[in-house]
């Protein structure tokens, strides 16, 4: 019997999701526990259909085109399991000498994760969860990999659009984040500043009910004064009564489809303030941008990859690989490991104490805490209207 | 009396037109025809308020962050001037002793320019244009300054959201370019392909009126055929009748404001054809993307800036540099001087040749023409799928 490993992505892609899966490949095949590296193409679904493929024999220099490819490389799947699918798993990993399963993934899939972990601990089968998450969701890590990518994408754009703004300073600009219900991406648009007046000038997150008037009023007050303002906003943002300010576009038996909040917000503007305005939605872009990855979040995902197989070859099963941040004036990490019951389908949002009062701003405490992960500073810029 | 040259920017921003600046302040610097480099400080609502910044005291190594500096470091404006202005102007630049004036934009910015020379042709001032347009849309050159960066940043862009989508293929995703008009932008997309299946799959133009039915064809097509299925439209799609397809969401006594037809596409396909979408629109990203400018693109915008002082200052007048294509398989270009009066407000299109004939695509005789503008291979990425 081998001691096979299979690497299993769940949900949406990351900017360095391929990142952890070249750690786990890497680290694997350097590893005398492991005999063959099995990737499941295309998520969770794959197990049961047992879409294997044997990812040992890439070379080296093939895997590092992986550090610089978008979205996921053995695909995804956002299929819903049933109770009968763990054991049925359990089953197909016997059958293929799996006796390493690691799942790559944000909640939901360190929920499946700790469900396999279940059924297979009896089997004497090592289940070992790896962070991922754009929207930094996940609770007891201090950050998920993926996050910082998605910071430095939305500060560094932030940025440019504040420069094309103050150019020609006659309209109001308003960008829409990805995180639905928490404000992480959302509120690392703050890193974009570097003077007073820089972009973004303004900043709605999901944590705070939206306020139509104190939203029109703080823009016609920054439009008097600058002429360009730049207004950052999540995706889900919501009115005091937790209904999206967005109204539904179409509902399907399956979702309700909603209009981007960018869009209405801009026409907003221009209904009431009779100011012009546009809404940008990056979308997808946010993480999926290979040119505004982070290298400190490229090089943690990496890591997490690693230990992820340490991890596992070593015996352990049923934790998830966590990153910690150690205290200190520099910024540095380290992993460890947390049982995936601790981890499993807890939310987390943005504190309190990293929103202003209003609930158009973060605080320096969380610029602060999220400076570090964006991997160095943003490039300055020469605008001779600066020095008017 | 002095001879003190003025750089005036006119209309939207693009990636490169601080590079034309750079390549204006570092040439007259170094040209001991001109005295003091003055800059229009917002366009030429500048020049008849006389807010002028003595640019030539500037390092050039802080002359160098114009390289990387989004938008316009000088500013510029809509305003819109009357035939009264024009003599003021020159008037002004007397004052001033200003021999050259230099004037930095698209088609609009050269129909001022021309108006400008026609007055100072008698006063010994001499005018000359800098083209810039993101759209591509000025007349007589092979391309101008600025599209080749924005060429860049959407098939680049195309390219990550197609790896995106790729990985969980299991919607349709709508990503909106800019350019109203004129396609060039949209079209440029296609550079994103490497292989047969890649993104994009669809591209609708502005040059070719929208057909709702055939689109919900191609798209039910593609997307029972791939899964994933990404689709570039430009913001200004029109029907059959020259209207948009976005219906407008406010009229003021100045403008009409139009939805965004990225979304509209996407609410459609979900209402019509039962299939998940969303629309993706980077906007202002576009042209303010630093970090996807086209080598290329900048250098030639550095360069016509250059040879727009060397010809002011060699006694042109009521010319434009234009950017000429050397025939040849290898890509060469060069300069020349075009009247200006050949290029006021002519609007230059995708031609024909370069449309597919169902419309929903390009042809190969347009990726030919626009490869060598981005500068560049775009990177590879490893896809285990592809392996399958």
């Amino acid at each position: 019997m081998g001691n096979n490993l299979l690497i299993v992505h769940g949900g949406g892609p990351t900017a360095v999701l391929n990142s952890s899966l070249y750690g786990v490949i890497t680290e694997a095949k350097n590893s005398s526990y492991v005999d063959k590296i099995y990737g499941a193409i295309g998520g969770s679904e794959a197990i049961l259909t047992e879409t294997f493929l044997d990812l040992g024999s890439i070379s080296d220099s093939e895997l590092e085109l992986l550090l610089q490819t978008p979205g996921t490389a053995i695909g995804s799947s956002r299929f819903a399991l049933e109770p009968e699918h763990y054991q049925k798993m359990a089953d197909i990993f016997k059958k293929n000498d799996i006796k390493y399963v690691l799942f790559n993934g944000g909640n939901g899939t360190m929920d499946t994760c700790g469900k396999v972990h279940e059924v297979c601990v009896k089997e004497g089968i090592n289940v070992v969860g790896i962070p991922k998450t754009m929207d930094n969701d996940i609770a007891i890590i201090d950050h998920a990999p993926g996050f910082g990518s998605a910071a430095k994408y939305i500060a560094q754009t932030t940025a440019e659009i504040g420069e094309d703004v103050k150019s020609l300073p006659i309209h109001v600009c308003i960008v829409e984040a990805m995180g639905r219900n928490a404000g992480w991406i959302t509120a690392a648009s703050a890193l974009a500043r570097k003077n007073k007046k820089d972009a973004p000038h303004l900043i709605y997150l999901p944590e705070r009910p939206f306020n139509e008037e104190e939203f029109l009023e703080d823009v016609k007050r920054l439009y008097d004064e600058l002429g360009g303002v730049v207004v950052v906003v999540s995706e889900g943002l919501k009115d005091k009564d937790g209904e999206s300010i967005v109204p539904p576009i179409f509902k399907s038996d399956r979702a309700v489809y909603f209009g981007d909040v960018s869009a209405h917000l801009a026409s907003l503007v221009i209904k009431k303030l009779g100011i012009k305005a546009r809404g940008e939605k990056p979308g997808l872009a946010g993480r999926a941008s290979m040119g505004l990855q982070s290298d400190i979040d490229r090089e943690e995902a990496v890591l997490v990859g690693r230990e992820a197989v340490k991890a596992a070859v070593s015996g352990q099963t049923g934790v998830m690989v966590a990153i910690q941040r150690v205290p200190g004036d520099e910024y540095k990490m380290e992993t460890s490991l947390v049982p995936i019951r601790d981890v499993m389908l807890h939310e987390k949002v943005l504190p309190e104490q990293y929103i202003n009062e209003r609930g158009n701003d973060v605080t320096e405490e969380f610029i602060n805490w999220c400076r570090p992960l964006i991997g160095g500073d943003l490039p300055s810029y020469l605008n001779f209207r600066d020095k008017l």
